[in-house]
This record gives C-alpha cells, sequence and structure tokens, in this order.
C-alpha cells in the first residue's frame, strides 16, 4: 500500500509536469519542435559515451537470451541509428498544421475541425532502448508530453538517452519535461500509470501479449495498441499461382516475430491438390513447420495435425496453420472465429471475389494481392510508427504521427447567437 | 453474485445476437439502411396506439417532478416526431461511404483508409423515450447495432418503441437484432455492460454528471461523453459591446440547462466598469443570479460573492459565475484551471487576441464572437447527434453520424512482397 501510493505520487509529480510541458508544446510551432528534435539528435552523438557506458551495465547484468541481449545491446552504429531516426522525424510533414475539414453554416458560422494534441501519453515498452528514443521523437513531433516506462534490463540505457534528449530539449527552448522517464522499473509505477485518469490521456503499451492484455485489461486510460496479429492469408481459387506462392513465402518467412506476420494460410479446395504442394515445398524449404486440417494433409501427406486451438495461435515463429475453405465466404467465416482484426490478405485474379474479401472483412488492414508482412507505418508512408493499433476507436492498423493526434473545433462567427 | 451472472449472460445473449446482426448491416447497402429507416418510421406510427398506452403506463407511476414527467410523457405529436426524425436520419449522407485518404506507394500499392461500422454500441441512457428513437437511428444508419439501456421510469415505452423499430426493421430485410433494449432495468445490467469488454465496442451514455462519471470511472469499454458542460465566455478588451451582450446572454438564458450553455463569464479589468453593469442588468432581467469575485463586485455592487469552488460549479441553471481577468492569458489560464474541455468562446474585434485564444484553448470547441450554445450536431451541419465528447481520442465535440464510425485499410496490390 506505502508503495502504492509512493508511485502514484510519483507519477503525479510527473504527470503535472508533463502536462505543464505538454500545454508550452502544444502552442509551439513546428520550427521550434523541429530544432529540438535537431538538438535531441546532436545530443544523443554528444553523449554516445555515457550512453554505451550505461548500455554496459545493462548488458553486464543481463541473463537473459542471446536474441534479447542483442536487442538490448547497443553500439555506435546504434546510437547514430537512433540521432538519424530523430531527424527523420523531423522532416515529416507537421500532423498539427491539418485543417481535417472546413465550412460555413448557413448563419454564418465557420467551423474547422483541426487537428491537435492528445496530451500526456504514456508508453510502457520492453527492454529495446531504441523504443524509448523513437517513441519521445513522435509524440514531441506530434506535440505530446511523453512518460516512458521502460523494462528494468535497460533502466540505465534509457535514463542515458532520456537524459541526453532532455537536454537537448533544453538547449532549444522546449521544455525538458515533455519526456520523462519513469523514476523506477517498480511494477507499482506501471500500475499507477494504468489507474492514471485524469494524469493520462493514452497509454501505448508495445511488448508481448500478456504485456499488452495486461494493460488492456487494466488500464482506466484509454489504450492504443495490439495485443496478438493473428493474420491470414487467404488463397482464392482464382489466384495466380506463381503470385500465391511469392505472397505465402514472403507473409509467412520474410521476418516470423512481427505482428503481421501470417499464421494461417486458407486455401479454396477446388485448387488445394494443384498448388499446396509446391507453397509447403517452398517454406519447408526455408525451415517452416505446419499444422494443417484434414484435408490439406490429404493432398500433403506428412503435415502434422492442427487442433482448433492451432488456429487461434500467433504462432512468430516459422510455424503455419493451414486449412481448407470453400470459398470468400467460409474463408471470411474462418477469419471471423479466428482473427485479431489485425491484418488479412486475398490472393485472387477476380475482382468481384476480391471486393467480397474486401467490404467483409473487419480488420484494420486488409489486402488484396500483397503481403501482410506490409503493415507497417514506414511500408504505408507514415515515415515511422509508435506501434500498431487493433481497437476499434480513434486510430487502427499503424499509428503515425497523425494517429497521435486528435481534433478540436474551432468556430469563428460575426455575432451569432442561437435562435 | 447470483444476479450479476445472470445480468452478464443476458448481456452476452444480446451482444452475440448484436455482434452477428452488425456484421450483416456493415455489409448492407446504404439504400438497405434507409429502407429500413423508412419502415422503422412507419411501424412507429402503426403502433402508435401501444406506444401511447405503454407510455401512459410509465407516466402513471412516476413520481418525480413535473420536468421530468413532461420529458417522459409521449402523445401523438410526439410519436409523430420520433418518426419524422428516423426518416431525417434515413435522409443525411452515409457515413460509410467516405474514403477518408486514398494513395499510392512507390512500389505500387494503393492505400485507402475507409470509413466503417464501430460494431456493437451500448448506449446508457435516462428517461426520455425519444433518446432510444434517435440512437437507433444513427447507429443503424451508421452501421453499428446498438444495445440500450434506458432508465426504469420509461422501461414500458422503451420496449413499445423498441418493438415498433424491430418489427420495421424485420419487414425490411435487416436483422432486428440490430436494436436491442436491456431485458430490465437492473443495476446489475448496467455493471454487465461497463465490464463488456469483447462484447461491446463502445458505451455512449447520457444523463446527469453522475451517470456519466460513473461510466467513465467503470467501464472496461471505450466511452464516448462528456460529464460536465462547464463552458466559459470571455469578453475581451476589444469586445463589441453589444456583441459582448448579446452573445453573453444567448450563452447563459437561452437554455439554462443544456452542456453548452455558459456557466462563468470572464471579462477584462480594462472594460469591467464600462460594460459589466449593462450585461448583468440583461442577464438579471431574464431572471440570473450571480457569483462574482471581488473585483466584478467591486463593479457591479450587490452581486453574491464567488467561491473558489463556484468556478467549479456546472450550474444547469439561471446562475452565472463572473471573474474579471487582465487579458486572454489569464483567461486561458482561469479555463485551464477551472473548465472541462467541452465549449468555450472569446468575444473580441481583435483578430490577434482571438487567434491567441483560439491557439491557446484546449477544448472541444473553441469560438470567437458566437454563443457557446452553438456547441451542438444540429448547429453544426451534422443533421443529428447522439451526444457530446468531452474525451481527448476519437471524436471531440458533437458526436454524430461520422464520429460513429471508425476507419479501416483497404490494400490493392499486384502481387508485391515486402523486401
Amino acid at each position: 500500500m506505502h508503495i502504492e501510493t509512493e508511485a502514484t505520487q510519483q507519477l503525479q509529480r510527473a504527470a503535472v509536469a508533463a502536462r505543464a510541458a505538454a500545454r508550452v508544446l502544444a502552442r509551439s510551432s513546428e520550427a521550434a519542435r523541429n530544432g529540438a528534435l535537431a538538438a535531441m539528435a546532436a545530443a544523443l552523438r554528444d553523449h554516445q559515451t555515457d550512453i554505451l557506458s550505461a548500455n554496459e551495465a545493462d548488458v553486464g547484468a543481463f541473463n537473459g537470451t542471446n536474441a534479447l541481449r542483442d536487442r538490448l545491446t547497443l553500439n555506435p552504429a546504434r546510437v547514430e541509428a537512433m540521432a538519424k531516426g530523430l531527424e527523420d522525424v523531423a522532416a515529416l510533414p507537421d500532423p498539427l498544421a491539418r485543417t481535417l475539414a472546413d465550412w460555413t453554416r448557413p448563419n454564418g458560422l465557420r467551423i474547422q475541425r483541426v487537428a491537435s494534441p492528445i496530451g500526456v501519453i504514456g508508453m510502457i515498452y520492453e527492454s529495446r532502448p531504441n523504443v524509448g528514443a523513437d517513441a519521445s521523437a513522435l509524440c514531441l513531433k506530434s506535440g505530446n508530453a511523453v512518460i516512458l516506462r521502460g523494462g528494468s534490463d535497460s533502466a540505465n540505457s534509457a535514463k542515458a538517452i532520456n537524459l541526453a534528449l532532455q537536454q537537448g530539449l533544453d538547449a532549444s527552448g522546449l521544455p525538458p519535461a515533455c519526456i520523462q522517464v519513469s523514476p523506477n522499473t517498480d511494477r507499482a509505477f506501471v500500475a499507477a500509470m494504468l489507474a492514471g485518469a485524469g494524469l493520462l490521456d493514452l497509454i501505448i503499451p508495445r511488448g508481448g501479449t500478456s504485456l499488452v492484455e495486461r494493460v488492456q485489461r487494466e488500464a482506466r486510460v484509454p489504450v492504443l495498441a495490439h495485443a496478438e496479429g493473428l493474420c491470414h492469408t487467404y488463397v482464392h481459387e482464382a489466384a495466380d499461382p506463381s503470385m500465391a506462392r511469392a505472397i505465402v513465402v514472403n507473409a509467412k518467412m520474410r521476418r516470423t516475430g512481427i505482428c503481421g506476420a501470417t499464421e494461417t494460410l486458407l486455401i479454396d479446395r477446388s485448387i488445394a491438390a494443384a498448388q499446396l504442394p509446391a507453397i509447403v515445398a517452398d517454406l519447408r524449404a526455408l525451415g517452416c513447420d505446419f499444422r494443417a486440417d484434414a484435408q490439406a494433409r490429404m493432398v500433403v501427406p506428412g503435415l502434422k495435425p492442427a487442433s482448433e486451438a492451432d488456429f487461434d495461435t500467433e504462432w512468430l515463429d516459422a510455424i503455419l496453420s493451414i486449412a481448407v475453405v470453400d470459398g470468400v465466404d467460409q474463408a471470411l467465416a474462418h477469419i471471423a472465429r479466428h482473427g485479431s482484426e489485425h491484418t488479412d490478405a486475398i490472393v485472387t485474379e477476380d475482382r468481384d471475389t476480391a471486393d467480397r474479401f474486401l467490404r467483409g472483412s473487419d480488420g484494420a488492414v486488409t489486402l488484396w494481392n500483397a503481403s501482410t508482412q506490409f503493415c507497417d507505418g514506414g511500408e504505408f508512408g507514415f515515415g515511422a510508427e509508435i506501434g500498431i493499433a487493433t481497437g476499434r476507436l480513434h486510430a487502427r492498423g499503424p499509428v503515425g504521427l497523425e494517429q497521435l493526434t486528435t481534433y478540436r473545433y474551432l468556430v469563428t462567427g460575426t455575432g451569432q447567437v442561437r435562435p
């Protein structure tokens, strides 16, 4: 209870400072925000030695897998990449310079819907130091203050990076409190963030499904996130066979650990015998394993059988679930039952079927004749993304600068009163 | 515990039926949805006798104030107004027919951001029977299923209206489960709705502050709402005096009980002596009372003193808080401290000051030289509104048909795979 109270007080202090900083930031010019990003990039380079030695402490104390250690480890090239990332964000269009709608009423009132910052964002993530720098840049550019709570494994790195970024902000004349890291990595601080209605306007969790699901379950603050990316690629009977092979291989195997990777292949019964063996052979050559329904196993003997639960599993690995379906409606029904409203694709040369699939699906991103791995802010042309959202409100799919803004109305009159 | 479980099961049954209905509705044509609205209007007229006799039972059992009884009471003209309201919604532009963005990437991928329904909406409101009909129409037009939980005082009316609307839906070929009322008015059903993550996609509460605040505090589902409308009108020293008088009188007194009514007048010190007496006299002639700070009382002796808490009070009555300020920055600071991010106005002839106010405010709606009572979906040209939102995400200000939609991405390729 004492720890809870202390964490709440720590969050309150951070959030009050962030709120005041956010008000200054919201009124700042695009030039000021871009200047700050340039100064932050310069400060990262200036502090490279400090950052690397803080990171060494984190890496030295780390006892997880080699893959996770690699994600945690910084070197001069990675610090430079972070700095370059800040400059890239500075070069993106100003998301606050957008008038989203502008109309005049019969009584002469002019109504403008304009983009505006969300306010104070809480970011909860695991142990990749660059996530903190990227999120700081995107929040600053979009006029939002951010409170970062990274994983304990990268606490020293996160603090050193934040110190550099704050010095850059300070040098540029914007309040350093725009970008803060949590004072500790206690779980109580996360609990305080999740309970932080009125203090935080939005929480963005990035990490494993269990972290994100906990945030979604417990937060009293709006959340933008995706817990699972259970993506499907549906090969329709009118698919171009070689296109289908190329798309399925890419959608599954380009990177198996990202949320836009295809986890389940749906293929029409009428072409399964002709095309599935080649697709399986391509994937197997790349080290992929399979969980196939009975009909798929009739066509390609020797595949492991799929349980119903396998179709609900986000493998994030070189494993593909396979189900044979009878046409687009069955494919859509399978996706509705097992999917996560993230990203799904159809491969077909038939426009009517594609239209039916695009109209009938309901996920954040639906593709026709392209790989599900395109669900990405960079690939969408957003320049950068802070995450992917699979909720229904505010933003869906890649969350870039525009999605980090909200709107408000400016109404201009000449003395109108309401009758 | 038994009641909780039963309510949860009731909500689950309703929500599963609503989800299935919403899928059909999401794929329906504009003509089908408009035809359904016409059939629903006709059914309301056909069922007028049943609706009025159900309403008589509600009114007969009612023992609240006369004002509330009047809001509860239906008559032939009010039933006709509900039916006409459905037809008016049918005549509005289709919010699902909007492509919000459309671009092509260098690799040839075409990305379209298209409007789509939110899904299943839970509406929690008090005892005005027409709210259920209005909400049903707006949700249906925007492709959403809705589960209505009205106040117990209007339970018979709500059921009779819903029965008519469902028969209209059925006759038009759309699933009646698109529009459901709660099977009872137990508080446990509200609790089940608030806990309904995965069952409901959005909750819209309409009613008193305590109802809305409870929903905002307890809901595990996204909420669009406003709890308070603590609106300000700021009369700047460069205001046209007669415009200022007209706007303040309208903003406060046109209707005192609506959320866009001004609750606090801020006036510049330099013009207070010259203009405040006339403004007070105008308002007093209409029966308005005052809570004024010390400086205002020096200018207009005899006003009741304002406590700090008065400036945090949404009067919803013929009472106006008055504070004297020194310029636009003090006005903005007062609004930031006491406001509710709903609607605030400035009256001035000075464009630079107006710009500073519009840029510096952060509420959902900010007006220049117009009455705060214009914060209304109809006045904005939305045709109808389901409420006003003062949260930061998804929608702010009047919530009309567009705000009852979300978006998703359709991506069209020619076989692209991600490098």
